[in-house]
């Protein structure tokens, strides 16, 4: 165990179940829950891709309890085996508050809830977990409320925004970005119900699933355009969950379009490629299969081997090994990517 | 000019004015457009980047006629300039007829039109130029009447689809791609309203316009998984006007992906990335700034220099010079992308 590097893995779902949250949520919230049987829309229409959904089976408790629902499950099977320093915790409660279109309240009073559990029964029974704040975006100052209220707890990382129907670089939301760089947390992306195509789901989920990359560019893209990081130079965001191949296309893009277009946008002031280096870091899962030399062909096309953190996905179907998603790196670089880059990009853990 | 290597350029946008197209319209929707000045729907909220709009500015004629409406202005500028070999008209009526939302009958009027215009002033007033089918494919079958019509015509050499509000890949339009192979032509696909997201559009031009190729991403992932290439294995699209270096990311994505959840779709017999270098090429424009090194990266990680196919996208403001847009290649990889690939996936140029 002791040759193994430290890993920080940026990207674990841990699950409330309803049950779980009602101990934290205020009324009228909690009797809609407990006695309408009242659950948040979900739209997803395809047969999933394993006996657990979206998850590995194997992660699913002996009790038959949802994968992520328990501490000491999650410990074993994944903390202790792996041998992690830390685990970011970016939550599954179906589907984001942010992503619920109507009944802010609702969906506030559930992130609230959301994150009180979190932090009493994840953040604070193990030294290896961090957490992130969940709140309902679309009721901005809401969200902002919450960001001021548990924003300052040592193990939070992040605001969790989902990426569904809103684009996050609109000015509306701007004092979001501002409260969480206030805060000394990053914004945390990770793909909800997109891509769907002009609203409408394509036939497969193999279709859907193959094209979250391109829910990840776009957002990128919303950002950097709208003038995100002008603004709010020290925030960082980390796209969690959409993978890396992307990423020199979209340098390449964005650059290219800066030059011929800049004057519509002149609250831009540096080339995107920079402002992607400075602000943006793409967690690894789902790793393509990379011979080495790809992989270090993606690194080069980047110009830096500072913008990818590991992630495990832990407990989706398609987690990502430490061992075994990557190809065999060099040192230097398997540093970076396993716990370096992460290190160097939390504000709360760049002190490590 | 006898050093000049020839060029094949796969996207050419001329242009009809309305009034170009009366004399071929038949009644009623000539008198909609003559007495009633109707025109096609259009959205894009956008200043647009330069004088012409969407246009070079000097590619306007001396008279105010729009760029690509005059057959002499544009052999002077373009094809006598360059010394093209062959020029792909691939059209401009705002939008195309596949993207109106309503009046089918107009729209596939409109595409009878501008094909017979097209054929009189254009493919028969040059050699060097070749067309594209024009169709109304919201009206499934009457986009299969047009190609059956003027699919024989020996200078058409694609159908051309726009990427809209339609997923090309659902088998409902699938009969526009066996009437497509059967006549010979292949697949021609251009963007036209997306990416917008969720139906909305992006704040700037510069958002939408960095965003295309994602969805260009989309449709050739769309194609695939719905089993396009199965049931019609000689038919091949090329994908117009979305540039290249995205494609090395979806190869691998596509892959991947396919050996997860391949169960799903056990109508795909191959690998997605034998799929796509069988049945796929991408035109070079809009060429990103390339290092020869970057640009041989691409191509390495594609596995082939045969799925690139040059293009100027004249006379558009972000045209692609053959002498300037792209790096200083091997002579065999010029000739492959300036010539030699695109005459061998157009299955009426391959005997050229």
């Amino acid at each position: 165990m002791s040759q193994r590097i430290p890993i920080v893995d940026a990207d674990i779902h841990e699950r409330a179940q309803y049950e779980d949250l009602l101990a934290y949520l205020d009324e009228p919230f909690r009797s809609y829950i407990k006695d309408c049987n009242w659950i948040q829309e979900k739209h997803m229409p395809y047969v999933q891709p394993t006996v657990a959904g979206l998850d590995r089976a194997d992660a699913v408790l002996p009790d038959g309890s949802p994968a992520g629902s328990n501490l000491h499950f999650m410990q074993e099977q994944l903390l202790d085996d792996i041998g992690h320093e830390i685990g970011i915790l970016t939550g599954a409660l179906d589907p984001s508050p942010s992503s619920m279109h109507g009944w802010y309240e609702m969906a506030a009073a559930l992130a609230t809830a959301y994150n009180d559990w979190q932090i009493e029964n994840w953040l604070e029974k193990d030294e290896r977990i961090y957490g992130s704040v969940h709140v309902a975006a679309q009721d901005r100052d809401a969200a902002i409320k919450e960001i001021e209220r548990v924003g300052n707890h040592p193990k939070m990382l992040q605001v969790m925004l989902p990426m569904d129907d809103i684009m996050w670089g609109d000015p509306y939301y701007h004092p979001v970005f501002e409260a969480a760089e206030k805060h000394d947390l990053i914004i945390g992306m990770h793909h909800n119900e997109p891509p769907v195509y002009y609203g409408k789901w394509p036939r497969y989920f193999i279709e859907w699933h193959s094209m979250i990359s391109t829910t990840h560019m776009k957002q990128v893209t919303n950002m950097i355009f709208n003038g995100v990081f002008e603004k709010y130079p020290n925030l960082g965001v980390m796209m969690i969950e959409g993978g890396f191949t992307f990423v020199p296309h979209l340098m390449w893009k964005l650059d290219q379009q800066y030059r011929d277009l800049r004057n519509e946008v002149p609250w831009v002031k540096e080339k995107p490629s920079n402002i992607m280096k400075k602000h943006f870091r793409f967690t690894t899962q789902p790793a393509e299969e990379l011979t080495k030399k790809e992989f270090m062909s993606i690194i080069e096309q980047m110009g830096t081997d500072e913008m990818l953190c590991f992630s495990t996905d832990y407990p989706h179907f398609d987690y990502d090994s430490p061992t075994r998603s990557l190809p065999n790196l060099d040192s230097d670089l398997k540093e970076k990517l396993f716990y370096k880059n992460a290190r160097a990009f939390y504000p709360k853990l760049s002190n490590r």
